[in-house]
Formats: C-alpha cells, sequence, structure tokens
C-alpha cells in the first residue's frame, strides 16, 4: 500500500507527519493515505535534539504506537540508519517488526551534528552509503518500501553529485529517491527531476519551498509529497498559547471553546470499542468485585 | 520543591499537564511552576486508551521524557498503582528513580474499565488502598510527594464516604488529599474542602467544573489546581485543523503563520546548547571524517 | 508449526524454557523444536519476583529478543494476561507483533500474590477467565497458538473443577490446555488426562514430578511437555560456583576448563554472519576513518 | 564507594561481570563488593553481537535490572560512549539515572566492526575521545566515576600511543584508565604499569592473560581487576548441558541435583520479603476477591 503510494509516479500523494499515536489517529481522520514518522517531530516530541539523541530502539517504540494508531501505511524517517550497514539492517527490521511500511535512509553519517552557520556539510561516502541500501534491501523482504534521501544539495555539493548519487542508490535498491533541498524556492528540486526523468519514483519534502503550488510537483512528476513537521508545529503553537492563556487567567473557560470535548477525545480514539468489547467479554462484569471504572475517562484527570 | 507547591496550603499552586517532552518545556515557558503528568493525556498521546493499556513501564519512560524536558517538579497521574502494594511501590520507586517529584495514587482497581453509562463505580477497599499508599511511603524517600486521589464522588458513593476515605488515606501517610468530583459545579469540591478543614492539603482537577474562578479555591483553601489535559486536547484541536487544510490546499502556505516556526522549535529545545556544546567538545571536528550535519534540522525533515 | 508442536496429540513434543536470547539459542543449538518463554525464569533473569512486577511491555521485550535469537516457535508464558480481557488481548497482539507464536494464559487473576504457606488459591471466574480467551483469540490471527492454562489442582480446587473449568476453555476457543500439578508424582495429572479424553492437546510442565518418564505422558497422550525454567537454574548454580571460585582464589585459570570459551559464544550468536556481511556491504572500509573494531570481541572486554 | 573500588591503588580490588539481574544477585551473594556491566555478557544474553547492535537505552535498562538486584557499586562498559560527546554525555546521565556508578569509554568510533583477521585497528582521535571524557565529566555529578579505556595496545599502536593517551585521558578528567591487552601474558600490562607510575589508578581485564596470580597485579599497583565475562560463560556451558541432557533423557531427574532449586531461587530474589509484605500491606487480603497467588511460584512455571 505504501508502495503504490510512494512509488508509483501516476499520481501525486501525499504523507502527512505524525510522532505519537494521537497524530498518527488525527492525520488518518483528516483523509491522508500515508504517515511520515518524522525524524524531527519524533525527537521534539520527546524533548530530544534532532541529532540522534533518541536511540533507534526509542525510536521504534514510538513507530508503534503511531502504526498502531491508525490504518494508514507509515514511512519512518529513519535518519542514517544509526550506524553501519548493521545498524541500518537491524533498524530497518525492527521498523518492519512494529508494522512499519518503509523507511528513508538518508546518506550522513552517525551521529547528526547541528550546524548552525556554515554549509560544509559532509556526506556518507557513496559506496559505504550503497552498502548500508543493499543491506537493508538484502534483510527485508519485498514489499518493504526503502527510500533513499539525498543530502547532497543541503550539503551544497552540487546537482551532478546529487544525480550520481541518485543513480548509485538506484543500483542499490532503493525504491524511491528523496531529494532534499534547504531552498525557499522550488527550483533546485525541479531540476533535479528534469535531469532525474523519473528513473525511480521522486519523493520531496517542501519545508522551506512551501509557497509552490502542488501543480509544480505534479508537472515534475514528482511522487510523494512528505508534509514533514506540520503537526508537530500545530500542536506547538496550540499548547503555547493555552498554556499562556491559562497561566493568565487561572482558569479555562476561554480557551475550551477552542480545544478538543473529551467527547471528541474518546471517539477518535476508540473508547466505543472498548466499551462494546467490555459488553461481549466482560458479561455482568462491570461491577465485579476485581474492577473498577472509576469514571475517570469522562472527567479527565 | 513540588512539596512546596503541591502541600502548602498559604497560596494556591497551579500544575499544568504535560505528555511528552514537548508540551513540558512549553508549559515551563509558559511560566507553571510544576507538572503533572497526565494518565489521559499520555494514554491518548501514546494512542492507548486510558483503562491501563500502556503498561507502567511505559509510564515511567513518558515520564523520563517530561522530567528530562524542564526544570519543573513532576507529578504523576499513577492511576491505582497498576496492581496491589506491590506494584504500587514498585512504580513509585521507578518513577523516582526518573526524576518525578511525586505520585498520585487513586483508590480504584486494576485495570480500569471504561464506563459510558451508570454511576455503578466500584472502589478499591479502604483498607486495601490504604496499604499501597503505607507501602509507598515506606518505600520512598521523605521527599517525594504521595496524594491519594479519592474517587468516591466520582463514583457516587457520597460524601460521608468520601471524607471517610481522606482520613484513612492521611492516616495512611499520603501527603496531601485530590478530591475528584464530575459535577459542572465546584460546589462538591468546596463542600469537601469544609468538612475535610484542611487536614491535609487539598489537591483538586476543575475538569469539568472549569467555569470556577479560581478565587473560589482560594476562598476554600485549596492547595493546588491541576489543569489535567489541556495541552492535549489543544495540540489535538490544532493537530486536526492543519491536518484538515493541507488536506484540502495540498500545500502549507495558509498555516504557516499559525503554527510554530523551526526556529522556534529549535529555541525552545535549546538547540543552542548543542552548538555551544559542540564548539567546546568537538574543536576542529566540524568536519571530520566521521560526522555530518547534514543541515537537516534547518529544513525540517 | 508451533500449532503442529503444541496442538498435535499424535507425538510427545517438548518445549524448552528460554528466559533471554543466550538461552533461547542454546536451547536450539541443542536440538529443542520449540521454546517456552518462562514467566518464572524472565523474572528471575531480569531480577524481579514472579508477582507480576515485570510489566507486560517489559515481558514482550524480553520475548522479542528470544524469538530473534534462534528460528524456533516460542510460545509465551503470559500469567494471566496482565489484567482483564482487554489487557490479555493487547499482550497477545503484542507478543505475536515481536514473533511469539503462541500464549499461555492461567486462570488466575492480576497481581499475583506470593504463598509461602497454605493451600487458599483464588481463581478467575470461569466466565470472566473464558472472556479473556474469547477476546484473545477474536484480536488474533488463526495462527497464534492459545493455550489455557488451569490452576485449578494447584489450587486444591480438585478434579472436577479442572475438567469443567478445561471443557468451559476449550469452548471458549483455547487451542490446548495446559493442566498444572503442584505434587511430586504424575498420578494427578494422568487422571486428569484420563478424564479429559483428550478433547484438546494436552500440555504439562513436570517441575515437581520431574522423575516420572516421558513413557508415562506418551501413554497418556499427552501432547507437549515444558521443561520450564533448568536452564535458568542450570546458569543460577553455575554462575554461583564460578563467582565463589573467583572469589576465592582471584583468579580464573582454574574455571576456564569448564566454562564456553569465547570463540564459542562468537560462533554460536554468528559473529561470522556479520564478519561476511562486512565483506559484503562495507568493501574496502575495514580501515574507514569512521569505523573502529577495536578487536575487542576476541579479548572478551 | 565505587570510588573507593576503583580508583583506590591501595590495594586491589575485584569487580565481578554481571549481565542481568540474576547474574548480579549471584555475584553479590558470592562476596563481590562491585560489578562490572559487561557490553559483550550482555549483548550475549540479548542475543545481540558485540557491534553496537544493542541501543544505548536498551543497555540502560538492563543495567537497571542489575543495580536493582543487587546493593553493589556498578561500573557500565559504556563501550565509546553510543557515538560522539553528546551521545557519550546522554548515556552518561541515564546511566547515573538508572543508578550506575560509573562508566568505562573505550577510544573506539561507532559503531565498533567485527574482525576476525588483521590488526588494524583504528582508534579515535585522542582530542575528539578526550572531548567525550570532558563532556561526560562536565554532565555528571563528582561522584559518578568515568574510566577511560585505551584500545591502543589491542589494535597494535604501541606502549608509547598508549602511554601518551593515557596522560591525555587524564588531563580530560578520567578517574582512572583501563589499559585492555589480548596478549596471553601480563607483560604488556605490567610494562604500560611501569611505565604510567601510578598518575591514575589503573583498572585491567585479564580475560587473556587469565593465568597471571592476583599477587603480579598487586605488585603492579593496579588498582582494579574486572571478571569480564565469566558468569555469562559459566551459565552458556552450563545451559547447553543441561539442554543437551534433556534433549537426550526426555527427563529431569538426573540433572536436578546439579542445578539451583526453586528454594535457592526464592531465598536469592528475596520471595520473603513479599511474603513479609503482604503480611504488611495486605492484612486479611490473602484471600480477597481481586487476588490470586496460584501457587505457581512453588511448582516452577
Amino acid at each position: 500500500m505504501l508502495r503504490a503510494e510512494v512509488c508509483s509516479s501516476s499520481q501525486l500523494s501525499f504523507l502527512m507527519e505524525a510522532h505519537d499515536g494521537l497524530s498518527a489517529a488525527i492525520a488518518e481522520r483528516a483523509g491522508f493515505k500515508g504517515l511520515w514518522a518524522s525524524g524531527l517531530s519524533i525527537a521534539c516530541s520527546l524533548g530530544y535534539r534532532d541529532a540522534n539523541e533518541a536511540s533507534w530502539s526509542q525510536l521504534a517504540d514510538v513507530v508503534e504506537r503511531i502504526v498502531d494508531s491508525s490504518r494508514l501505511p507509515v514511512l519512518v524517517d529513519g535518519d542514517g540508519g544509526f550506524g553501519n550497514f548493521n545498524n541500518a539492517r537491524l533498524l530497518a527490521r525492527k521498523l518492519h517488526q512494529r508494522g512499519a511500511a518503509g523507511v528513508a535512509l538518508e546518506d550522513s553519517c552517525f551521529p547528526k551534528i547541528n550546524s548552525f552557520v556554515g554549509d560544509r556539510h559532509p556526506l556518507a561516502e557513496v559506496n559505504e552509503f550503497s552498502g548500508r541500501l543493499r543491506a537493508v534491501k538484502d534483510a527485508l523482504a519485498e514489499d518493504f518500501v526503502l527510500v533513499a534521501r539525498i543530502e547532497a544539495l543541503i550539503g551544497g555539493k552540487g546537482m551532478d553529485q546529487a544525480i550520481m548519487r541518485a543513480h548509485a542508490y538506484a543500483d542499490a535498491g532503493a525504491d524511491a529517491i528523496l531529494i532534499h533541498s534547504r531552498r525557499n524556492a522550488a527550483d533546485e528540486i525541479v531540476a533535479f527531476a528534469r535531469a532525474w526523468q523519473n528513473k525511480l519514483p521522486l519523493v520531496i519534502v517542501p519545508t522551506k519551498y512551501y509557497r509552490t503550488p502542488a501543480s509544480v510537483y505534479r508537472e515534475a512528476r514528482v511522487s510523494t509529497v512528505i508534509w514533514a513537521n506540520h503537526s508537530m508545529r500545530a500542536a506547538m503553537a496550540a499548547m503555547g498559547q493555552v498554556c499562556r492563556r491559562i497561566m493568565t487567567e487561572e482558569n479555562t473557560a476561554s480557551i475550551e471553546p477552542g480545544i478538543a470535548t473529551l467527547d471528541e477525545v474518546f471517539e477518535l480514539l476508540r473508547y466505543d470499542e472498548l466499551a462494546r468489547a467490555e459488553a461481549r467479554y466482560l458479561p455482568g462484569q462491570r461491577c465485579g468485585a476485581f474492577h473498577s471504572d472509576g469514571g475517570i475517562d469522562f472527567v479527565g484527570g
């Protein structure tokens, strides 16, 4: 299903970011057909920096919650694979086991370090990174999607380097190419798409060049657009506003109209299924000596 | 510090809900002096129902992220303790180890079951629950705060039962009493406070009776008010709106002004500390052969 | 495959206990065809008591290591399911996701408590426990094996109660019945088997009546024998002896002949596969600037 | 306490390997005064290879079980810190939080790769590794012990390189130096000790040169000897023997005399404490409607 979404260039697909179970359920409800388990958003949610502070197994635990909270295919942002080929294939196996539909690996090294200035962005050696891709392909079943993410444009290495890498990663078995750009316009992406000639499906992340209309991507025969961190950023803004108002007003009355009701929470997370299951599997046990419902759910403790 | 916040009745304190690292950092930034690690919100964030689906160790993992993401004291919603006295004291020890400042235990049994109808809410036996409280007090250091949460009013057992239980739990060693009510007005809480006569500090959760002004609580000499799930509900509403708009518009341009910028994300989660630390501990390594920064953070992958 | 092992009464099968990855690999190497992820042994390995101190997710993490360390089907000791029907089905789903082939649920309540004296062993109500079984069957795929474990004989409830429960659990969908006995001879088990008349395959755990030859079980048409904790107990004895000798001798020379060599360790855990994979996926990278082998494995750090 | 053990050269101390809660409890019972949470043994126990397959958070989880299962100080084998300075200090903070008394970091890079042939062992750059040490010292409290492990001799870099590194790591803030050797005799270690002149306490791991009597280490003024993997290797041998015998004999009668009894298991893991606590915190609840003891512990399920 993710293969159909991500790897088909016949029509443009969209993946929505999720960073926990709640954001996954919300994205599904809004109509999205696939999810992007974003490394940045997950790190933020955990209170980590996006610098490989969270371990690969902590990532896998979050992915499990995302997968379990919707029926959508989930493409996981696997950074560089958390080490070498051996770490990358272990990560991919574990993500697959938790129900992910695919992983995107980028040609960076471990750990990522942060850079607030400068354009010097060392990339992984092509052969070494291709080895990671091949190891993942060999270790996983056919239906697990492997996206190779190219950081060459981000790293200021130029278009030729990016195209060269795309070919190498295609040869190594990638199912799709994610080309990343930090420019404010889509020109770089479009140029890449033209040069690439659709050898493999293209995936893009228009975080910076967000003003570009989708028609440009369709024309460029992009396969998939990832909205990479917008749920997290929406949550962050909303929580900040609500916190500041409650702090000031010492009361939640004025914010109630703008936030989800508890009934909406219960509906989204299928509390009704639990109630029906209780009726089915706990007959006559509603007041059983060893149970208590406490009514807590209704008062939002 | 939590002791001072929660257990002092000289002035009214407020705890803000957090369910992950991000919401914790946001609440601190907004000026709150303490956090409530809400069982309901954490369950929602994980995509679980608030019916003891998440394990106690999964709760502890989330609490660790909350604690590590701010400098605020964190009071953890420990439900009923995830079993009997032995589970409760193990939970408390582990929460303490992860840095929590205290735990609130409620007089329900394990597991909670959900109830969409009815008022039959069986409570734990007073002696059995008091044993849980005593076990926690005996197992933990003095500075770890133990709040006893009374579900008697929620369970329709009446005021006498609630007061009786409060006395029993005080005798068992609780540091504060959390009295819960599902009414839309604060009358029940106020009546309890009057009858209780401040034998121990009082904690309340005005999720249902949110229209009550804080002055009422001050007058009733309540010690602490918990805003129990509002960050989660704000995030839920905001993520839903953003998802629906992106789904419709196939573009994020119109939502950008309303969501947090990446710079705000980096600032809140102290990416500057990482940059400074790199300068200090990785001198001359910015282009080191085994590192890569990828610049990913700046383009929001 | 576990179905074939556990649920076939045409021939007697054996499951060997495992409590971590190492013990799983060892049991496979010794020729066993299936594994028993023992609650007691796993608890001991973790340093917990077998009283539901370990959470269900900690159990799932251990099971994952057991599964990944051999190719054998793994039947997991799921205690009573860690709560009610909802916890039980969640546990079963998660064990299945980690690769377990089945789960055994016992008709006890949560949490287990320890008893050094007395015969008063309250059991779960038949209907309530049957609900747990039905919920698991409905939630899991056909090939996931569900074993219903009967504690009635252990609990001193008598043979009629045990048989009655076996019929109820069969009706609820169990694939096999595990009948437990604390007697030193197999008479109780044999009597049960005779009365049961093989309505469903029988599983036994001859920890106490270990002197009974397997021919007795074959004659009684038992389907599966579980050697429930012997690897853990062997490890415990051996580690104690070695520790005491090293403590006394301040040297390991005299114990070296009796313990596994590092080469045996590397061979069992397939370090050769890693070496071959490095040759395949890391061509020319053996001295790469961002790698180090350290040779640690050879000196046993 | 670990500081006293590891960092005092007035008398020779010994740390015994532990890889789980059980092995920790056994080592304490045998009289050891400190534990070594071995990377190799923990990896083996988990069924991973000692090539940074286990994540740092999985290591932290195991360390927690080791710490909780004895009252001994635990020195953790932290490999190279699981990445750069930032990963190393996060690891150290988390190990400290779980109760570890110290960490040993080695001057290798991430991930370790396996080498069955050859002597080409690239080491971390001195300045880069020193940055890791400084970051850990700055992040942790004074009482957390930091051991710098030198792989130069293992890596065939010679004595001068090893001594140079020891001085650099001492300057970076290490509390002790672990010098590793893969030779079958202690000559290299003794030579190092002589050249080092005890500038900082010395820690050694005589896995290969195990025939050397402790008097040699005392004479060389070594501070601490680590028995690095012998409990794991003892367990492995014993489990293999027991599995093979049970496989052959279809019976456990002949192995019973050689393995730990269940009573020994219960005694070591303090089931008596649980029984006493039940008497104290669950008065009159032994037959409570929501409990069951099942007697399982006694029959070894």
